[in-house]
């Protein structure tokens, strides 16, 4: 059974390729999926595409429209989502790919810092599965195969 | 036409109030449901109900579960939800709701300071209306009885 | 057995004058809603709540998120639709109401004159009924209560 | 992750090979579905299968069954729609397949003329992206897979 | 808690006036809807409002168009659809309403006499309840009060 | 805002009314359904309507298909469901119900004794909220309308 | 694209095997599903795998039981359903699976003999499109390759 | 065409090989998925990747959301479910697992020994079929292939 995981969140630290590199390790039959992890290129993608727009609000609607598509895409052939939250970062993207993996019946892992477990309780609740590191959502992961 | 409006996010300041009498100033056929209000029950409604729980996670736990389960109900109701980022605060709840609104077909108003067109775009991208006051919310409301 | 009615299109003649009338004198329980009829403030409306826009299509933008809106909340709230297509205009947001409301179960009913039968007619042949006139739709409504 | 791209509208141009080979030259592992692109065999295959019709609006409509059918299948199978609007014709068809993508939850890239900002507001809005030529809608695709 | 009762089926007989007679007598807080119980009319309909057709073929479709938004209406408003199978004719219709009432999880009761036992197996198994005579139908609607 | 509450699960003990008249005593706007309560009849309605069957298997067969268009009707009226397992019997019809609660989205409050913690684990998890005493449900549906 | 073609309905002609060798003729990418096509074993399976059952009745229901679960399987699988009334029997189970068909927003061709036009006229008008012939069905289905 | 079936139920005898090596027997194109068949791994799994927990309570909802997490995704891809109840234990997963398939319209084969025909009948009655022994089982299964 292969499964499909969209990784949601963080773009500033590597811990993609970590969940990557240890399900390979593990033979786990998983592909992965993810948001544009360049974040500059996330910025600017609205501009880059459909030109110069009127302003940074502009400029900001633009480049989440493509975005949205993107994820769209990604969300609805995933059958799992992971979402994790760094230490810093409004990180509103992630909480909104959370809520909508809820909504749309995607099993969610979300990986939440000791620090966010208040601002982070009800998203929490909603969750599947709440962990604190990358090795344990990989583990739920690797559960699902024993 | 009647409609049912949930009030989403912050809850340290009155704009519900501001909201619901100039609704009723302008006589529009709205009603109004909201997440508890009072901070402080919000957080111990938890433990209020089902008694001491075993650490601060256990009783965020807790009361995370009562509180989605207000929230659902009242979202499963409402016609149009309108959410309200503040200044400050994490918020996630706030992005939380607003997401599930996308993804259940309600249609979304999002209030958001000017300081947050970054981190929100994506949100607001995929609201029906964004606006930056309260009054703009309303605006909005009363265009569907016109 | 109440049923509110949904009349899409044409809003530049008064043709929903003359439907609410005759389901008036025919004492037929239905309630009716429209989108915005006057043209000038469904153009300005973005303007009129957001302010001014940088152009005139960041304009039709802001004003055209407000007018789905009201269009997503009435459409939601109607158990029939009655599209109208006018002699004249391009009318792509009658097709687009009227498509919305055949992926979304409401049944449809299709006002067309004569001239446009070979364009309409894939949109003609997912609707539930297409007719000529206004008269007709009545008569269809009217069928519902005998 | 393989992607099913449904390429509506204007079928008296050859945007479609444009996108296609475009596609192929960027190795995206894309296929393209759309509708019968032969507009005679389009009109007439209602007559072709079921033989005469008793006139023309029967003609169309014995057409224009075959065709939905058809549409519907492959509306079903996308992973994304693409819809592109030419400087003629009507275009109810594009409209309605545009609209019945975005409720379909399908994703929704609309290309459009400049001409056509005002008359295709309210679609624009609905769709996720909206570009002017179809070497925009092909870098959206591709962003997919950076 | 008031219910909405679709009586699909026969329109030869006077059993709905049965059925509405005897839920009277118990009281019970129901509503009856129907199809066009005037099978003439229930022919006529479409020639009678869209003006005379091509043929016998065209005569049917145009009133059967019209008697299936009628009925799609008012399934949509149905919490109970009772399906009642008589002794004669091909009754397709009376098939195709109670299976779309399963499709649409609308419980469904189903009036079946002796000797379609076995041509009605297979639908008999979808419905939830089926039953051979109308009084043991209202037995049933009456039983959801007990 | 009315809520009706469906209260599914155990029906030897008068816990229903319990919850009832607490309810009334606090003046919440909440409506009341429940299964059939009368566990004789509950057994014997299959053969009550449709006449003496060839066994107890079908004897149950008859009964349970009543009682289970009887639980549809509710459930789908029901904004939130109460399931409440006493200390006996296995109760899978009260699993059953808690269990499509929650695949219909309808928020579940599950009552469960200290000794059932175990084997109610699962089920536990994909509740909403899970209380120990019939006043603590009543408290949760309280703070709704705080 | 490879689609998946329901065959419902006459299980007395070999209409299925000359659609699936027209369709190996065309190289047409289809792969046929169909119902239990042995009418004997169709209507003997609830006793040959459940044991003997008390009665006609039961013995009927015991195989519909199983031959609606296979039916509701590869109606889910299926992209297209044909289904053909033949000109002998009730085929109430052709007109139900038809139904069922277009409840589930599967593509639904109709084969209809001349003689059925009026009883089936309903049906018809629901179905996507309705063919006299088993030829024409499977030009329909080669069009949507062209 | 292949098919997935989620074995739902008792863990403690050895009846899914069982089924999968008569599967394989008779070449049944079907793979098989299951919940964690290891009891012991399954109770503690939740402290086996989270960590010790406050107590026995707290354990098992921790062991529970990974449990539910994996259920979830297989159910999800299940075309059938068979559910065995046992002759022991409360067995309330299953009974979770069976009515979850149903709202989820997977079809339902239950395993159901003669003693629990009683406390079992209304979730037989909403199963597709209902049998006695796993070869029975097994036997619907090959019927879809006939």
């Amino acid at each position: 059974m292969e499964l499909t995981v969209y990784l949601a969140g963080e773009i500033h630290t590597d811990w993609r390729d970590e969940i990557k590199n240890k399900a390979k390790e593990k033979n786990l039959p998983l592909s992965f999926v993810s948001p544009q992890l360049n974040h500059d290129r996330s910025d600017s993608v609205g501009e880059d595409i459909l030109g110069e727009q009127p302003g940074k609000y502009y400029r900001d609607e633009a480049a989440s429209s493509i975005n949205n598509l993107r994820t769209q895409i990604m969300m609805q052939k995933a059958d799992v989502v992971i979402a994790l939250f760094g230490e810093e970062y409004k990180q509103w993207n992630t909480a909104m790919d959370a809520s909508a993996a809820v909504a749309m019946n995607k099993p969610l892992i979300l990986i939440r810092p000791e620090k966010f477990i208040h601002p982070l309780k009800e998203l929490s609740n909603r969750a599947n599965v709440t962990v604190s590191t990358v090795d344990q959502a990989l583990e739920v992961l690797a559960y699902i195969y024993e």
